[in-house]
């Protein structure tokens, strides 16, 4: 395709180039875009009927969006512009400096300018910074015939126009309806009289996963968004809910691995960034298993007398922080589905007993044949019996397993109950807890049963 | 709400509670039902509009489902069934016992019932299993008012009118269109001149993974289902989508945490299932230790001769399992995304590199100031040098970061070329494979370094 639309240019096939990338879809164009030659870029792009260029401007990747916009005239600027939804035109801004972003809004109508400046102010990750303006508004008192006037007339310029929302004089919102209910009523009714008056909206500060939730629950197109007076002050359509969901997706699993949540990909982000997004847990992870080394080091007496027992030091670790781990992740993936609350931590407590018990028997059942088969020769030379060496050690890996998964289930909830993210609860700080745990279990079980 | 409505019911108020109710959105009147009584859910149930009710039962849980459906008479079970998209209907069909199903699909119509068979007989995980039949389809020598004509008579039972599918007389796909379109079209205009050709659709059998990315990408409505000749024979619609999105998701942290995937949500599935679910990665990666006591086994005189060094396995398995979770993790998000190709495996392992070299420096020589700091009395108590075995250990530390995200950030790569599942590569395997690194590092600098 690539090589086609260069050899196109090249030939100066405009016409037959112009009627080729007509046919296609604009993500795709933008992709192709990204591939060619800079040089090349303006000139197809002039090719474009307008409202596909702009589509392929909102899809392209900012370093070429600011490339574009560096070689744009004021008036080419201007009318790309126009054709932008508010909320794409946002996204833009956020990724430019601040010479291209002054040049966008010095082009914005002046309408236009102050609803990106208001946007913009809203908070990261609130409904505000996310909602367009670009919806149809009726009143209660049209009539359906007049309805789809309206739609008609400036229909073409809107994000959605399938769900409309009926806005009385000082613009409250008063209700809803849908071009499906208006196209199966008589064109003489009126607006006030077929409308949805239950109306489910979001305030402009709400977070915006919580807006996520609310789609998936309630199947919406879009979900209308109001200040703190109720009055309508734009949309969320559910193309910006996948993407937020998307995102919310990586944060958590970003969390879950000890990980500062970043905005950028992770080809666009330098190595310092990412550095910095991954030192932080990194440090107090590896200060905290201070503790397991002054364990270790308090029974530093036992160990030199069986240094065996340091050989099953990694398993029992391992295998606990696996444990805990898979109780934590799915926790923490319960509560954000709103599968799972406070009040079923004593289901869960039972629940998760039960499953470590299953799979501690399972665990240190066979490990102890593993060690009567493999591992008798580093007990022996140690001058300890491998039956009771492999004994204390799958005791302890029954008590962990069981400690593990205890600990992963019940601190999610505690911490969310303290109102902090449970997502970064989850493994890594599991495991260093349950490090010290296993340890010291691993040391009574093995004094009270081995003699030095 | 729920002790207003109990109210309600039993003040026999069955005007206002059918208010009440009906000025309700589905999902919450389908969140009362499971609160209150079972035997006053039939009650509410038969007060409700047609259509709500079907709604309502659709968001229900399924014990729910099947208690109303062992209740309701075969008339209002038809009813019911009438009113119900046929990809809902299998959805209820694949949680409901074998009896239950029987009588589902004798009560529903002839055609209906051969859907439903067809679309539960595709793969699961398939584009078929998720589609729906409830489309609106035009031909394209209607025009613009025809085609408005067909969508008010046959609208109101399509799960979307927005987006309406063109056919040859042989059902052949042959182009899209959208109410949109149609509104601020002359009604005079022929559909095959207005219409959209170049579709974007997928096949029955396609990933409903590979679907959930395409909607990302180009942001429809709903997605056309075509067979091997491309006849069209279902939708997909968004909020489908958004569950196949979630879904992913959750079996994606299931994987990452060594759990194999499950269906249901946590608080339903039993104790034995959760087991089931759990053991066979704790179990692999338990064996796979093996090695990391194998390792510590074969060194046993260099840590009988100094004992102290066992304190600091712990923090260094710990750290490198850190350090290549996170980048194995982030990886593997990146390539579920699509961000990142087996061609940027170069640029990948350049700047792990550099961020390695960075975290691991910062965590030596951390590190280091630690264990002169708070160490001292277990290192001198084994008889060496504090300076030197901080040393030891911090440069262990630093070899083994370095190890740690290389391993961590090109296994999901190597894995997905060779046709695996990454995800499933995360955090605990790598673990594993790291751990048995840096022990071997760990005494490989001991023994140089340390007399003994």
């Amino acid at each position: 395709m690539i090589d086609e639309i260069l050899t196109l240019i090249e030939s100066k096939e405009f016409v037959k180039l112009r009627s080729t990338l007509s046919d296609l879809n604009a993500p795709d164009i933008a992709l192709i875009l990204e591939e060619i030659p800079q040089e090349y870029i303006l000139r197809i792009f002039r090719l474009l009927p307008k409202e596909l260029a702009a589509e392929v401007f909102v899809e392209m990747e900012p370093e070429t969006q600011e490339h574009l916009i560096g070689i744009f005239s004021d008036i080419e600027l201007r009318e790309m512009l126009d054709e932008i939804f508010v909320d794409d035109t946002v996204d833009i801004i956020e990724e430019m400096p601040a010479n291209v972003v002054k040049r966008i809004l010095r082009q914005s109508d002046p309408e236009t300018r102050s609803q990106i400046n208001k946007i913009l102010n809203y908070p990261k990750d609130s409904a505000g910074s996310i909602m367009t303006i670009e919806y149809v508004d009726l009143k209660a008192d049209m009539t359906v015939g007049q309805a789809f006037d309206r739609i008609r007339k400036t229909g073409v310029d809107k994000e959605t126009i399938y769900t409309c929302y009926v806005t009385d004089s000082n613009r409250h919102l008063i209700g809803i309806t849908t071009v499906k209910e208006l196209l199966l009523c008589n064109p003489e009714e009126k607006i006030g009289d077929i409308m949805e008056t239950n109306v489910i909206f979001v305030d402009t500060f709400d977070d915006k996963e919580n807006v996520a939730i609310l789609f998936d629950k309630y199947d919406f197109l879009a979900m209308p968004v109001v200040d703190k007076e109720t009055r309508l002050v734009g949309i969320i359509t559910f193309d910006d809910v996948i993407d937020v969901i998307q995102e919310e997706h990586t944060v958590d699993i970003e969390k879950m691995a000890a990980i500062l949540p970043s905005e950028k990909p992770y080809l666009k982000t330098s190595s310092l960034e990412i550095f910095k997004n991954r030192i932080p847990w990194l440090l107090l992870l590896m200060l905290s298993s201070t503790f397991t080394g002054k364990i270790i080091g308090s029974f530093e007496n036992t160990l030199s007398a069986c240094v065996a027992l340091t050989a099953f030091i990694p398993m029992l670790m391992g295998t606990g922080g696996n444990s805990g781990g898979q109780a934590s992740v799915t926790i923490i993936r319960g509560l954000s589905l709103n599968e799972i609350g406070m009040k079923d931590i004593l289901k869960i407590l039972k629940k998760e007993f039960f499953v470590s018990l299953f799979c501690g028997a399972v665990l240190a059942i066979t490990n102890f044949a593993k060690m009567m088969l493999i591992d008798q020769s580093i007990i022996v030379a140690s001058g300890q019996d491998p039956v009771l060496v492999s004994f204390v050690v799958s005791l302890t890996l029954l008590a962990t397993v069981v400690c593990a998964k205890l600990v992963g289930c019940s601190l999610p909830i505690l911490v969310k109950r303290l109102g902090f993210d449970p997502a970064v609860m989850a493994s890594p700080f599991v495991t260093t807890i349950v490090d010290a745990i296993s340890l010291l279990i691993y040391f009574e079980i093995a004094m009270s049963f081995l003699k030095f």
